[in-house]
């Protein structure tokens, strides 16, 4: 019997995450009007009653799927601000390439029965993270005297709505744009500038 | 007989705007899941049959209703970058902050059906567009000798994702910020500054 369940529970967690992560496609590939239960399951190979074990909608396991997903972006100071920033450019473009974030993103936008209920928290822990990040990233360039930097929050800000372009308009940027655009917000994009060899 | 259809025209015309706004109100409202013919016709006081004589889903009329709206953004030459630059950016911060806008973009994303019919004309008008801006930006810079400029298609990008987020995110810039954001985006912004002062 302990045996049994040990073997179940696996198993259990296994369909769990499998239909999570169909009803997640389903929605990227079909938009919220095409997300059924019989496309889910079709995607899982499971049938519908194993689904309905769980929950009475799609829509519910793409919330949980959404929720169990990693959607921290935390500015990391190792130091080097031009370094860090480029990183921390890169980890943001490669998150909102995501079409699984994009479809959810957006839904959460355009459906006021998703915004009124997960959105809110959703937009409540990225306003914490913003700000956690903004703290960060002040302390970073006060340490390395960074004393013409641009407002932490501001330097952010620009980041974030260039790395979003990239992804939902496809409006490349090339590294080097990055790179330039980096400098000049951190003050040193005019003239020598050590920063970038530093970086090099 | 001529009176007649001279009066009868107007009231068309009125009927047809009525329903078209009602639409893009409802799917603003209630999403694309609540957009039915029955809250279209509610809100614009209407009888179905008013409707279905023009369409036969709310959604072609959503469609119409965006491809009629002005969404050219165009930047303006009129000699002062700095300024015209502010203008070129409050503009698209209204633009991103119209609920309308924000859905019919949200679900041109979400939903794939609407994606590859509609949002793939858009998609390249809004190519164009920032094309066309690019330029025009470029020839500015050149014109007022602002050498130390970034790209101008980097300096747009950077100012339109400043925007969609202010909109978006709720992240708000302030204006002294979105000015000293320009001043470096067109290289002034470091040590005394003219530009700065010829903007006030």
């Amino acid at each position: 019997m302990e045996h049994a369940r040990s073997r179940g529970r696996p198993r259990q967690a296994e369909l769990q995450d499998r239909l999570i992560s169909s009803a997640l496609d389903v929605l990227a590939t079909n938009g919220i009007t095409g997300l059924t239960v019989e496309r889910v399951c079709a995607l899982a190979g499971v049938p519908k009653t194993t689904f309905y074990r769980r929950w009475s909608k799609p829509f519910d396991a793409v919330v949980e799927g959404i929720l169990s997903r990693p959607r921290e972006l935390t500015y990391v100071d190792e130091g080097n601000a031009v370094r860090d920033l480029s990183r921390f450019y890169n980890s943001l473009a490669a998150l909102y390439s995501d079409p699984i974030w994009l479809a959810w993103e957006s839904l959460s936008r355009c459906e006021p029965s998703v915004r009124s209920n997960l959105a809110a928290q959703l937009e409540e822990e990225g306003r914490q993270r913003r700000e956690h990040n903004k703290q960060a990233l002040g302390n970073a360039l006060n340490e390395q005297r960074l004393d013409a930097a641009l407002a932490p929050g501001l330097i952010l800000n620009v980041l974030n709505g260039v790395a979003r372009n990239s992804a939902g308009l496809r409006w490349h940027t090339a590294e080097s744009e990055v790179q330039e655009l980096i400098l000049r917000l951190i003050g040193l994009g005019l003239g020598t500038n050590p920063a970038l060899d530093q970086s090099r």
